[in-house]
C-alpha cells in the first residue's frame, strides 16, 4: 500500500499486468511544469554564489508577500525544513489539526515530542491557549481542503504568542489562493512553509520555503549553512517566482480542471469530500476496492491506510490520461450498477 | 575578504577594474565536471521515487567501499550534514583537529557545544579518549594536506568508541586516496563524510553523503526525510560513482596539474606549506599583498583571515588560465626583485 505519493512505479510493481504509461494521480502536484532554462553543466561546476541565494529570497518575498528577503528561508523541499523544525525548536508539545500530510507528525514524533492529533476547530484553537504548544495546521488542508480565513489564522498566531508557543501554518497549496499567511508576517509565533514544487510542477528540483520572522529564519539559514540550494533550484526559483503571469494562467486553468474532475466523479456516482487546489477527494465504502480497480488500468491514486474510505486524486496531465482515467470510472459505475 | 571559497562575483566587486573572465582558485573543486546527462524538465515534473534513491545508495556504498547501502545517507551537500549532525547527536563536548575546515567548528558552537581546536597529533589522540567527546578530524586536511593512516584512524575510532564519543572524519578530500576510512566501518564510533561535487566538479548540484553504522544511518534518512535530493542530483550521482574509470583518469590529470602549480611557485619562489588533491597552499609573510596582487589581475585565491600568511590555490581549469597565474606570479617576482 502507497504511504505517500509520488511511488508510482513502487505500486505498480503489484500491477504487472497493467497499461503503461501509467497515470500518476497519486499527489497534489500540478501537472504542468513551469518551463524553466535549467543550468548548463558548466554552471554546476561552481558554488552558487551569495548573491544567488540573496536573489532567489528576493524573489521570494516578493512572490510570497513578505515585507524583506530576510524573513525566507529557502531549503532543499519544504519535507527538509518539516524534519528539522523539531531539532531547531526546542518544544515538546505538539497539536496538529488532522486529518492531515503526515509528515508533521512523523517528524516530531522522531523528535521524541509529545504529539495530538485534534479533529475540531474548537480543539485545535484551545490548543493555541497552552503554554509552550508548537500547533500546526495546513491550509488550505490536505487531503479535504479545508481553509481558515487569515482573520482566524492571525487570532490563532496571536494565542500561540501569548502562550509563548508558536503556529505553524503548512501552505504547501496556497499558492492559487486569493489570500495568504505571509501578509500576517512579521509576527513573532507564526511561521509559514510553502512549497515550490508543488504549483511550478517541479517536485524534482527541490525547492520549499520557510516564511517567518527575521531572527528565526536568520538561525534556520545558519543551521543549513551555505549551499543549502543547489544552482538548478535558484535558477528555477529566480524565474518562476517572478512569473506572476505564468502563474496566474495556471490558475485558471486548474480550476478548469477541478470543475472537470469533479464533473467525472459526480458522473461515475463518487461522493466528493473536498477538493483542493490541486487535489480531489473522493469518500466511499468502497474505496479500496475503487483503488485497486483503477490500479489494474494503470492508474495510480492516493490511498490512506490509515483512512480507507477516502482516496484522492490529483489531476490528469494530458488528454489521454483524462480519456483513460474517465472510461475507468465509466466502467466502474458501470459494473456497480 | 573572503569568509569562503566560492564567493567570486562577491571579491572581484572590490576590484572593478580587473580583468573577465575571473579565474577562480579559490575553492578545492575539481576544474573537471563530469559530463553527465542531466534529466529533462519532464523528469523533474514528478518525485524522485524510493527506488531512485536506492540506487543512488547503492552507487555510493559500492564507490566508497561499504558493505550495504544502509550504510548511506545522501543529503543535499556534506554542509547540510555538517549543520545537522551537532541537533542529531546529543552530545556537548567537541574536539577538532585544527587548522582545517570551518563549518563544523561553526556548526557545533551554533548548536551550543563546547569546541576545542587542537593542534597536535597528542592533543587529538587523548581527545579521543575524553568521556563523550565528539572529536573531528579532515583527512586529508584542508588546507595542508596532512593525512592519516587508516591504522591510525581506527586506533582513534577504537579509542572513540571505548569512551561513548565518536570520530567523525571528514573525506571531502579522500575521493583520490588509495586508502579511505569507509573501509573501517561499520563501526559503533566512526562516522564519514564524502563530498560529491568536489572530485566531480559538479559543486552546483549539492550531493553529499554520510557513511556510518547502519542504525545512525537510517536516524539521519528518517529525519531528513523522503525526498532530501533531488532528481538532477540523483542522477548525476548514479552516473558518475559508477564510472571509476573516469576517476582514475581524473587522478592522473590532477597529479599532473598539483605538480605543475608546484613548479609555478618554486619557480616564482614561494613557500609551498602543503599540497591536498585538489589545492596546494602557500606560507608567505606576505600572502595578503599576493591575493591582493592576484586579484587585481582577475584571479582570486582563498585568503584565511585567521592565518593571514596562508594562501590557498585551486587548480586553474584551462590553459588560459595557466597562462594568467604563471605570469602574474612571474610578474610578482619580478616585482620583488
Amino acid at each position: 500500500m502507497p504511504l505517500h505519493g509520488g511511488q508510482v512505479r513502487q505500486v505498480m510493481r503489484a500491477f504487472p499486468d497493467a497499461p503503461t504509461p501509467f497515470v500518476d494521480l497519486s499527489t497534489g502536484i500540478s501537472p504542468y511544469a513551469y518551463p524553466f532554462a535549467s543550468p548548463e553543466i558548466s554552471a554546476l561546476s561552481r558554488l552558487p554564489e551569495v548573491s544567488d541565494e540573496e536573489a532567489l529570497l528576493r524573489a521570494a518575498a516578493t512572490a510570497y508577500g513578505v515585507w524583506c528577503p530576510e524573513m525566507v528561508v529557502a531549503a532543499p523541499g519544504t519535507q527538509m525544513l518539516i524534519g528539522l523544525l523539531p531539532l531547531i525548536l526546542d518544544y515538546r508539545r505538539v497539536t496538529i489539526w488532522g486529518p492531515t500530510y503526515s509528515g508533521h507528525e512523523t517528524a516530531w514524533r522522531l523528535a521524541g515530542a509529545e504529539v495530538q492529533v485534534v479533529v475540531s476547530e474548537a480543539e485545535f484553537e484551545a490548543a493555541t491557549r497552552v503554554e509552550r504548544m508548537v500547533c500546526i495546521i495546513c491550509n488550505p488542508n490536505n487531503p479535504d481542503g479545508r481553509t481558515l480565513s487569515l482573520s482566524k489564522l492571525l487570532q490563532l498566531a496571536e494565542n500561540s504568542s501569548k502562550s509563548a508557543g508558536y503556529l505553524i501554518v503548512d501552505e504547501a497549496f496556497a499558492d492559487f489562493e486569493e489570500q495568504s499567511a505571509p501578509s500576517l508576517l512579521p509576527h513573532p509565533a507564526l511561521m509559514v512553509l510553502r512549497s515550490f514544487g508543488k504549483s511550478y510542477g517541479l517536485p524534482g528540483v527541490r525547492l520549499g520555503f520557510l516564511l517567518t520572522n527575521s531572527g528565526l529564519a536568520d538561525r534556520v539559514r545558519k543551521i543549513m549553512g551555505s549551499w543549502a540550494v543547489g544552482t538548478q533550484a535558484i535558477e528555477a526559483g529566480c524565474q518562476a517566482l517572478a512569473d506572476g503571469k505564468w502563474l496566474a494562467e495556471r490558475r485558471i486553468q486548474l480550476r478548469r480542471d477541478r470543475a472537470r474532475l469533479a464533473k467525472i466523479m459526480e458522473k461515475a456516482g463518487l461522493n466528493v469530500a473536498g477538493t483542493g487546489p490541486l487535489f480531489l477527494l473522493v469518500r466511499s465504502s468502497v474505496a479500496h476496492a475503487l483503488w485497486k480497480w483503477l490500479c489494474v488500468r494503470g492508474i495510480v491514486t492516493r490511498a490512506f491506510p490509515e483512512r480507507p474510505s477516502d482516496l484522492r486524486f490529483g489531476f490528469p496531465a494530458n488528454e489521454s490520461a483524462w480519456g483513460r482515467l474517465e472510461q475507468a470510472l465509466f466502467d466502474w459505475k458501470a459494473r456497480s450498477e
